[in-house]
């Protein structure tokens, strides 16, 4: 059994006994303690407190102790929404845009998702795990202890497929918290343009088999928007998803309000993600329903907006609603070429107005719960994987999102083992 | 005498026999060499050219020869504008304006300008040093190889000479290139609120004679706008300052249009720093002075912007006004907590719409421009300071800019010489 001892914690962060969604005003309390030891064992958390409790609740010490002073200890970063299994970056089409072409002559020329996927399908699974590890080992560097992944990249039988088992290997390969999605109603591919019923088809009866017979997915996503999948085409989805154990996680309203909220919540979803384009009538819903029981999760995806220099998402709006937001990175090639979710806090600050105790809150506690791993990772608890993130010295807490340019990162711990740099 | 060979260099980036400001449209060209090699002596560029040249450049290998295969390789950023020097961090006035208080409020509390000038004055000069110095290594590993730092939060006598002396010693103990600034007028002190004559007097007689007999500044800045210096009372401030050889880099045009511009271009200002706020006529006199000899570097700020959620300079505007624009960070503890160059360089692609390869040349040549080193930094050229970023294996140019979450950077060296990370 391995055991470690870390004492004299400056501040020990989101201390919780239990692990509820947080909802509203509950996501500007952010439990800490002050001067604090905290015991890992075989991975998992065991034991923390202040330390004049250090005697009381750790009578004897393990032979591995190490002082911790100076850091800040936080739960590692939960990210709970990527496209992190990709074939390569998309900076051409950057370049593209800031020329001045629009999003719809980009895909013209072959860009967008649709590009992704033309040069997904020509990559092996090898090179696409060596590829998805290569970042995952970055992003755990940066903090990150939990991370959903999408496919969506494939559009075809043998490239979802592909997607999905490459996360699957990286689920089986590294000690974070994984949980896959799957997104084969990401856009529709060329061929099936005109006629959506049988690309709905292929989702259905080709792919869906599979992934529920391999178990290769957690959860079923499906783009949402004019142009792409509209929320009858996602319920179609859903539903044939849900019968293989799928819950919905669900791409809505980034670009028009088109009703993918009600049909989300009517299918009960995990989360409804994006939500830069809101109106009175869909924030009315998402506070009706975030005071149910199994209220979705909104997950904020500030980094996109900046990216596509979009407004932000009224994340004080959701929150003034009653509302539990999650924050999310959102990491892909094309709209948002970054996963660090050290930026993402800062931006949601800066950006979207949130408390830096909101802010880590939604990237920790309530992204764990937006991937269904509320119970295993987001918070300093009792029986929680050790996934935690050292601080360098900082002058206070709100000094991280405030210093946006620096990494204030010292050390990186997921399941008891230090990450490399 | 120290030589070192780089080979197999992927890209060199902003290779120029000459140095000139770059204005208009000629900021999009960045001279590159593909395959390169560059050879360091003594802490200078000695030569460079592609490697098939290698031989007919360099007949005679230097003992240490360095494979450089898989990085580019760019002249270290240039970061004109910087308040480096402060005592203390203010993520506590974050907070409250994340919570909606005004900036009026926050001066009423003490906060702003006046609160870094209140704490600095009780720091001694070893203290500033010490917090100044780790500040400059924290950017020197992020590429910075060149600073220009501003006094400005003494506003008294012995404050404003404990600042600049505190740049002198960075000055003579670091091998960047440093440049200081003197910024006695950078908000009028509480006790001269009503009688700005009294504190013009005491920069002019008081600070002004002490700092030109030690020399201890290269430039005079004023913070020309509404509330603080009226474009008046800057050309008094400079004036004086021009006496002792201080040539004005201004503050001007941040938050509003009051005249600075035209009586900066009165006073042959090197550079013109902010200018979020542009009129027309604005825009069209600093077209006009871009095509006489001497014209001003326009230093944009997209950091400060960012932070302090405001729109961002017209950047494409005044390139295509055919000005010189100078990318730089402000880094301060008020409006702009990262002195990260990397990111300013990003942002300036994302929120400014500038391409990378005119981000990379207004950070580089025309950052050093904009502190008088043009002939010493900026770019890789003969004789010029060997001063250089390697980046890690990335796929292209545009990926820097791209991967605005990303450190880029594998190794930086500083005259010559590798800064630790």
């Amino acid at each position: 059994m391995s055991t470690i001892l870390f004492t004299h914690i400056r501040q020990l962060v989101n201390t919780r006994e239990d692990s509820p969604l947080l909802k509203g005003a509950a996501l500007a309390n952010l439990p800490c303690i002050q001067e604090a030891f905290l015991l890992v064992e075989d991975g998992v958390i065991a034991e923390y407190g202040a330390m004049h409790d250090l005697e009381l609740l750790v009578p004897q010490l393990p032979r591995e102790v190490a002082d911790a002073a100076g850091s800040m200890v936080l739960p590692a970063w939960c990210d709970s929404h990527t496209h992190l299994v990709f074939a390569r970056s998309r900076e051409e089409e950057f370049v593209c845009k800031l020329k001045g072409m629009s999003y719809a002559e980009i895909a013209a020329q072959g860009g967008g998702i649709l590009h992704s996927a033309g040069v997904l399908n020509d990559y092996t699974e090898d090179t696409l795990f060596t590829l998805a590890w290569a970042r995952l080992q970055e992003l755990s560097a940066l903090g990150t202890g939990a991370i959903e992944i999408k496919s969506g990249y494939g559009l075809t039988v043998d490239g979802e497929l592909k997607m999905l088992r490459v996360i699957k290997r990286l689920k089986e390969r590294s000690n974070l918290q994984i949980r896959a999605t799957f997104l084969g109603a990401h856009a529709y591919p060329e061929r099936y343009k005109d006629d959506h019923a049988a690309y709905l088809d292929l989702i259905i009866h080709e792919m869906l088999p599979i992934i529920g017979r391999e178990k290769l997915a957690d959860y079923i996503d499906v783009f949402c928007e004019e142009g792409f999948f509209s929320p009858e085409e996602m319920e179609i989805v859903c539903t044939a998803g849900m019968q293989y154990g799928l819950r919905p996680k669900l791409h809505v309203n980034q670009l028009n309000s088109i009703g993918g909220i009600r049909s989300g919540l009517r299918m009960n979803a995990l989360s409804l993600d994006h939500l830069e384009t809101l109106t009175e009538n869909d924030i009315a819903d998402l506070s009706f329903a975030a005071a149910q029981p199994g209220a979705p999760v909104c997950t904020l995806l500030p980094t996109a907006a900046f990216f596509l220099r979009m407004p932000y998402q009224p994340a004080r709006a959701l929150i003034d609603a009653g509302t539990a937001i999650a924050l999310a990175s959102d990491f892909n090639p094309g709209s948002s070429p970054s996963g660090n979710m050290n930026f993402v806090v800062s931006l949601s600050c800066i950006g979207m107005k949130l408390l830096p105790e909101e802010a880590i809150n939604a990237a920790t506690l309530n992204g764990a719960h937006a991937m269904g791993a509320g119970d295993l990772v987001g918070s300093i608890t009792v029986g929680k994987k050790a996934n935690l993130i050292f601080t360098r010295p900082v002058p206070s807490l709100a000094w991280l999102p405030y210093a946006f340019g620096t990494n204030c990162i010292s050390r990186v711990m997921i399941n008891g083992e230090w990450v490399s740099r």
